[in-house]
C-alpha cells in the first residue's frame, strides 16, 4: 500500500531503492508524527472540516499508536514504505472514512517536515542536557585536580606550565560555546512548518497558529515556501551544532590518547575502560577514547555530507531530500553515545602526580624566570635575550613556586565565572 | 627582524614557505591589533608594569599606526612576517624601550586571538547587517509582486499556484534563520581571550576584566587553555554563519537561473546585469548569479576545510593555524561581495505577469479543485482518487479564482510577522 | 570471547559502543578472510610452523565456514565482536589447539588488512563491469537516438543544436574517466599486507611471496609499517574512484530532473519509473532519478569522511580505522544499486520526438548561419556583428538543416572511437 | 575590452566581482593558451580556413606573446578580462583581421579547456617528478638508517620495535600509490578538448586529429559534450591525485612533529629549520613540518571544494565553472612547495641514536620473546597467556637481539624490490 500507487504495478526492486533505510529510521520519527497528527485533528474539527466526534475518535487511536510506539510495538512491516503511511493505515483500518480523513489540507512533505522538526527539538534539548552533565563533570574534575600540574605544549614542544585543572576546565568552558550552536539550531527547528502542505499552502482555512500553540512551538515558519525549504536546511542546521560539540571531544579525546601513551605517562583508565592486543600483553589501549574521537570527526563531516546532498537544488521539494534523515539520525544517536561513553569513562580517569619532577620539564619554568626580571624593570626583549644566553651555557635554574593569579591562569581558574556562564544557557 | 630569530642565518625559500600570505592579510588585521594594543598598554599602566608617559606615548603612536591603516598608508614589507612585528618595530623606532615594553605580559599567540577575535566580531556585525539589507530588498519585492502567480514545482514538476510573493520572501524568511547562526558565531567571538598568552596564562598580575571592558567585549574566554583552543574554532564557528547565509544565497541564484532560461522565462534582468556570448549572439546570460551560486557554493565548503585543517590536533598552539586566516579572510570578503552584489542585482529584477495563461500549466490548479470535492465533505482520498481519473479522461478544467488564505499562504504572506521575527534580532 | 580479554569485566556499554556495526559489516568481509586464511595456513605449513595434517584439516575447515558464507548460514553473534573472532572460535570449536594456531605469526591487524583489501579489490572489479554495463546501454541509446536533435544549453540558456546521440555518449565517454581512477585504486589495494603483523613484522620466517601468489595479489605492500598505514588510505583511494563514477551519475540524474520537468518535456519514463503525489493527480515525478542524484552525492562526500577520519593521526594503528568500514561498506553497496538501477531505467527512456520544432528554439540555429558568413570569408567579429544587428532588427531566420561533420560533433558521433578507448581499459 | 560587451555600459562593480582573480590565475594559463592557439592556426590554415600567410603571421605573434610570457614581461591589465582576450587583442593590434581571424571555428570554452587541460597536464608531470625525488631521499634515508631501531607504537602505545629503516621507507613505498591517482588524473587530462567549441561542436570541418597530435595528446575527448563536461572534472580529477599525495606528506609530518616533541626526541633538525619562541627560549619549534602539515590538510580539502562548486549543475557550460581556477592552481603550487620543503628539509634531519636503551621501551620485545615460545612449539593463545602471567609478575627481561628477516621486515626492507616498483611508473 504506497499513497502514490496509481494502480500500476511496480517493480520491487525499485521499491527497495526508493524506500531505503526510511523504515528503520522511522521508529524514532513514529512518535512525533502521531504528535503532530493529533494536532493536526484538533486542527481540523476547531475549523469544521471533521466533527468533534472524528476528531475525538482520530486523537484517541493516535494516542493508543503513541503507546505502541513508546511500549516497542510499533512496526514498519514492508508493505509500508514509511512510519506516516502505516499510521494513516492503522487509524483507516481502526476508523474508516474516518482515518483518511486525517490527511485533509496536509500533505506528505508537511507532515514530514513537521515531525521531523519535533525529532530534532526534542533531540537537541536532549544533547544539550548531556553536554551539560559532561561539563559537570569536567568541572568537578577541574576543581578535584586543580593543584596537579601539568606540562603545557606549544607545537608539541613542552612550553610552560600547566595544570589538570586548566586542562579539565578548558573543555568545559569550550563546550559553552558547542551550545551556542546547538541553541542556534533549536532556534531554527522550533518553527511550525505544518500547514504548508506540498510547499505551497492550501485552499483550506487551515489555522496555523492552533497547531503552533498545541505542538508547542516558538513560532511559525510562516512562509509555505520557505516551511519547505526549510527541509535539509534544519538537518544541516542541526549538523552545525553536532559537528562543533564533535570537535570538542574529539580534540580532548586526541589528549587522552597522547597522555595515556608511554612517552607522557600523565594519566591512564581503570582496565574496564582500556583493552589489550592480541601480541602485546602489555599494553593498555585507549579504544574508548580513539572511538569517540573516530566517531566524532565522522560527525565533523556530517554537514558537508547534507551540503553535497542539497546544494544546487532549486526551491520546492526533490526526492534527494528523503535522504537527509538516514543522515542526520544515525549521527545524533552516535553523538549522544559518545557523550555518555565520555561522561561515564571520564570519572574515571587516574591522574598522575608529581609529573613535572622529571628533569626533561625544567624549562617549563624559564618564562616565569623572564618575567620575574620585567617585573624588576627589564625590558622584555633584552630579558629575553639575557635568558636565552644563560639556558645556552647551561646555567639556568628553574625556579617552580610558580604563582599566577590572574583570572583564568592556573592559579586562578574562575570555575565560578565559567559555571555562570552556563547557567545563562539554561 | 623577525621575532624568533636566534641569529643563526635563515633560508630564504623557508621565510617565503613559512609567512605565506600573511603580510597581505594582516592588512585587514592591522587594525585591530591597533586596538587591542591600545587597550594592552592601559592595562600594563594601570597594574603599574609601565608608567603613565609610557601609556601615553605608547597610546597616541599606535593612535597615529592607526591613522595610517585606515588612510591606506600602513604597509608591512618584506623584513617583516606579520602586521604584529611591523607596528612593534615601528613603536620601537618611535619609541625606544618604551616600544619594546608593549610586548610585556602577552604573547604572539594572544595578541592574534585577541586581533581575530576583534576582526570576526567586527565582519559578523558587517554580514549581519548586510544580510538585512538583503532581506529589506527581497521583502519590498515580494510586497511589489504579491499578486503576480508562479508556478510552483516539485521533483521539478509543475505542482501547485505559487507566486512572486511567496518566492521573494520565503528567501527573506530562510535568511532569518542564517543570522541565528551568525549571532551564535558572534557570541563565540565576543570573548576576550587577551592575557592567555602562549596558552598557559603567566605570571603577571594582569587585570583582564579591563582589557575586557576596554575592548567591549561581552565577558572573558576565562580559561587560559580555553582561549588558546578558540584559535581554529573562531573561525570555524564563523564559517558555520556564513555558510548558512551562502546557501541561501546560492539555492535563490540557482532558481534565478532557472527561471531566466528560455524554457521558464519567468524573469530577467537589464543588459547590465547579464552577458552575451563570443558565438551566441541572441543570450541573455546570468553570469552575475552563476557567480554568486558557485562563491556561495565554495563559502559553504569552508567549515569543511577549516575541520580539515584543525581535527586530531591536540591542545596548544600548532602552527598550522596560522594557515586558518587564510582561509577565513577570503571568504568574508567574498560573501560580502555575494551579498552586496545580490542585493543591488535582484532590486533590478524584470518579473514576468501572466506566466499562469500557458495552458501547460493548467494542472497546477488540480489541488485546489480536489481541495472544493473535500470542503464539500467527500474523504480525501475518494476525492483524490475521483479528480485522477477526471484528468486521465481529459475532461478536466482548471478553476483559476484561486483564494489561499491561511497564514504563510500566497494570500496572506504575513509580512508584517516576518519582519517582526527579523526585527527581534537587532 | 573477546580475544583482548585480559579476565576483567569489561561493561556491556562500553562493548556496544566498541563493537559498533561490526557484526553486520563483517558478513560481507567474512568470506575474503576465509580466503586469506586457507592462504595463511598453507603458508604456515610451507614453513614449517604447523604440520601438514594442521593445514589440511584448517584448510578443510576453513572451507566448510566459506561455504556456510556463502550459502546465508555464517552469522555472527552478540558474543563475537567481528568474523575473524567467530571463524577462529568455530575452528578452535572443531579442531582444538590446531585451530588457535591459524593466529600464529599474523595479527588481527594484518588479517584484518588483507581481508578488506581482497573485499575491496572484488567489489571494485564488480563496480568496473557494472560501470560498463551502464556503458554498453548509453552506446547502444546514442545510436539509436542518433538523429534526435536536443536543444544545447550554455549557461541553462539555448544556446546550440544537440542531439540525444551527442547526449547519452557524452556520459558514456565520461564514464571512461572514472574508470581511470577505479583502475587506479584497484591497483592499490591489489598489494598484499598479509605479514605485516601489527605494523611492524615478526620474527617469524614467513613467507610473503607464497600467499601473494595464492591470494592472487598483484604485489607485495613490502615495507610492514606502509602495509599498516594503507588502512584507511585503501578505503580512501576506493572512494575516490566511487566519487568519480558517483559525480557522472549524478549529473545525469540531474539532466534527466529537468528534461522531465514539462518546461523542458524532452524524455519521459513509463509509469513503472515514476511515482504520482497524494495530492496532485497529474504528476510524474522522476523519484527514481532524484534517488540516484541524491545517493551519488553523498557518495561524493566520502572521500571527505574518510579524510576527516584519518587526518592527522600518526602512523601505526589506531582504533579509529575500525570506523572506515561503516563509511565505505554502504557506500559500495550503494553505488551499484545506483549503477544498476540507472542501467535499469535508462534503458526505458521515451525520447520526445521533433523538440527543436518549438519556435523558441529559433536562435539555436544562429551559429550556424553566423559561421556560413565565416566560411564564406567574413573575419568572425565581423559576421558576429552583423549577425547580432540582424537578430535584434527581427529579421533572423532559422536554416534548420545544419551539418557538422567533425569528430566527436553530433554528425559524426565517433561512438566506435569511444568503445576503442573502453575496450582498452579491459 | 570584453568580448561579451554588446555596446551597453557595464557596471565597474559587475566587473569586478565577475572577473575575480582571473587576471592573476591566467598567467600560469598564458603559456598553454599560446601554444594551443599555434596549433589551432595551423589547424585552420590545414582546412582552408585561412591562408598559409596567415597562419604564418598568427604563428609567428604567438610565439613572441609566448616569449614575453616566458620572460615574464606579459601582463594582463584591468581592459582585459582574462589572459585570452589580451592574447587576441595583440594579435588584432599586430595583424589586423588576420588576428580576429584566430577565433573562428573555436569558442572561448574550448580554447580555456585545452588551455587548463594542457596546464594541468604538465604540472601534473612536473608534480610526479618532484614526488619521485623526495622518493629517492627517503629511500636514500632508509638505507642509511637501516639499522636504527625506533620504538613502534599502535594505539599510541609501545607495540613493537621499528626501525628508521622501515619509517623512511614506509612513506616512500606509500607515495608509489599516490603516483597511481596521479597517473589516472593525468590520463583524463591527456585527451584533447578542442574543437568543442561551446560544448556543442561547430559546423565548420575542423580537423580534431591534427590539433590533438600538433599538443601531443594522448586522445581525443571526442563527445563535445563529454568534452565541455571535462571542465571541473579534470580540476577535480587533479585533485584527487593532489589529495593523495597531501596526505602522506601530512601523516609524515605528524611523525616528525611528535618525534620532535621532548617525550619521544628521536629526530631532531639544524637550527635553521626550526623556530624559536618570543618568551620561550629554549624551544626548536618545527613550524615547517607544521606548515606542511596543515598546507597539506587544505589541500585535502580541495576535493570536496571542487565538488561542492560542481554538484548538481546540469550538462552545458555554467560561470560558476570559471571558479575552478582559483581552487586548483594555489592548491597544485602549494603542493609544490611542500614536496620541495619536505625534500629540502628531510635530508638534514638528525637521527638519534640508542633510543630503545631507554628501559621504558623494554616491552617492546614482548612479542620477540612469545614468538619463541611459539617457534618451540607452543600454540599461539597458551604463549600469550604465559607471557602476560611473567609481565603481571614483574618476572620479564627484554631479549634484545631481534632478527627479522620476512619480506618488507626491518631485516629486510626489500629496497630493491620497492624502487622496482616505482620505475614501472616511469
Amino acid at each position: 500500500m504506497k499513497l502514490w500507487d496509481k494502480g500500476f504495478s511496480t517493480d520491487k526492486k525499485i521499491d527497495i531503492f526508493t524506500v531505503g533505510s526510511d523504515r528503520e529510521l522511522d521508529l524514532v520519527i513514529a512518535k512525533y508524527d502521531v504528535l503532530a497528527s493529533i494536532a493536526h485533528a484538533k486542527m481540523l474539527h476547531k475549523i469544521g472540516l471533521i466533527t468533534e466526534k472524528e476528531a475525538i475518535n482520530l486523537v484517541k487511536e493516535l494516542e493508543n499508536i503513541g503507546e505502541t510506539v513508546k511500549n516497542g510495538t510499533f512496526s514498519i512491516d514492508d508493505n509500508f514504505e514509511d512510519a506516516h503511511s502505516k499510521i494513516e493505515f492503522l487509524l483507516t483500518e481502526k476508523l474508516g472514512d474516518t482515518g483518511k480523513r486525517i490527511h485533509t489540507a496536509r500533505s506528505r512533505n508537511d507532515q514530514v517536515l513537521v515531525a521531523v522538526n519535533l525529532y530534532l527539538k526534542a533531540e537537541l534539548e536532549q544533547i544539550k542536557n548531556n553536554t551539560k552533565e559532561l561539563f559537570d563533570v569536567l568541572m568537578d574534575l577541574a576543581e578535584t585536580h586543580k593543584k596537579t600540574l601539568l606540562p603545557g605544549y606549544t607545537h608539541l614542544q613542552i612550553a610552560m606550565p600547566s595544570s589538570f585543572g586548566l586542562w579539565f576546565s578548558a573543555y568545559a568552558e569550550s563546550l559553552i560555546d558547542d551550545l551556542y550552536f546547538i541553541d542556534a539550531a533549536h532556534k531554527i527547528v522550533d518553527q511550525n512548518p505544518l500547514g504548508s502542505a506540498a510547499g505551497y499552502g492550501s485552499s483550506f482555512p487551515i489555522d496555523r497558529d492552533f497547531t503552533t500553540k498545541e505542538l508547542a512551538f516558538e513560532t511559525l515558519k510562516y512562509n509555505v515556501v520557505a516551511a519547505q525549504m526549510s527541509r535539509g536546511k534544519s538537518e544541516k542546521s542541526t549538523a552545525f551544532g553536532l559537528s562543533s560539540i564533535a570537535a570538542t571531544l574529539s580534540k580532548m579525546s586526541m589528549d587522552i590518547c597522547l597522555y595515556m601513551s608511554q612517552n607522557f605517562d600523565f594519566i591512564t583508565f581503570p582496565d574496564e575502560l582500556t583493552t589489550g592486543s592480541s601480541i602485546m600483553p602489555h599494553k593498555k589501549n585507549p579504544d574508548v577514547f580513539e572511538l569517540i574521537r573516530g566517531k566524532c570527526n565522522k560527525i565533523q563531516a556530517v554537514p558537508n555530507q547534507l551540503a553535497m546532498l542539497t546544494t544546487n537544488l532549486p526551491s520546492g521539494y526533490h526526492r534527494d531530500l528523503q535522504l537527509t534523515k538516514e543522515i542526520i539520525v544515525p549521527a545524533i544517536q552516535e553523538l549522544k553515545s559518545c557523550l555518555e561513553m565520555l561522561t561515564f569513562s571520564i570519572k574515571n580517569i587516574i591522574v598522575k602526580e608529581n609529573i613535572l619532577d622529571d628533569k626533561k620539564y625544567d624549562y617549563l619554568f624559564s618564562v616565569d624566570t623572564l618575567n620575574d626580571l620585567v617585573l624588576n624593570g627589564m625590558p622584555f626583549r633584552d630579558a629575553y635575550k639575557q635568558m636565552g644566553e644563560e639556558i645556552q651555557r647551561g646555567e639556568f635554574t628553574p625556579k617552580k613556586d610558580i604563582s599566577h593569579s590572574h583570572k583564568g591562569s592556573l592559579g586562578n581558574l574562575c570555575l565560578d565565572e565559567i559555571k555562570a556562564k552556563m547557567e545563562k544557557l539554561f
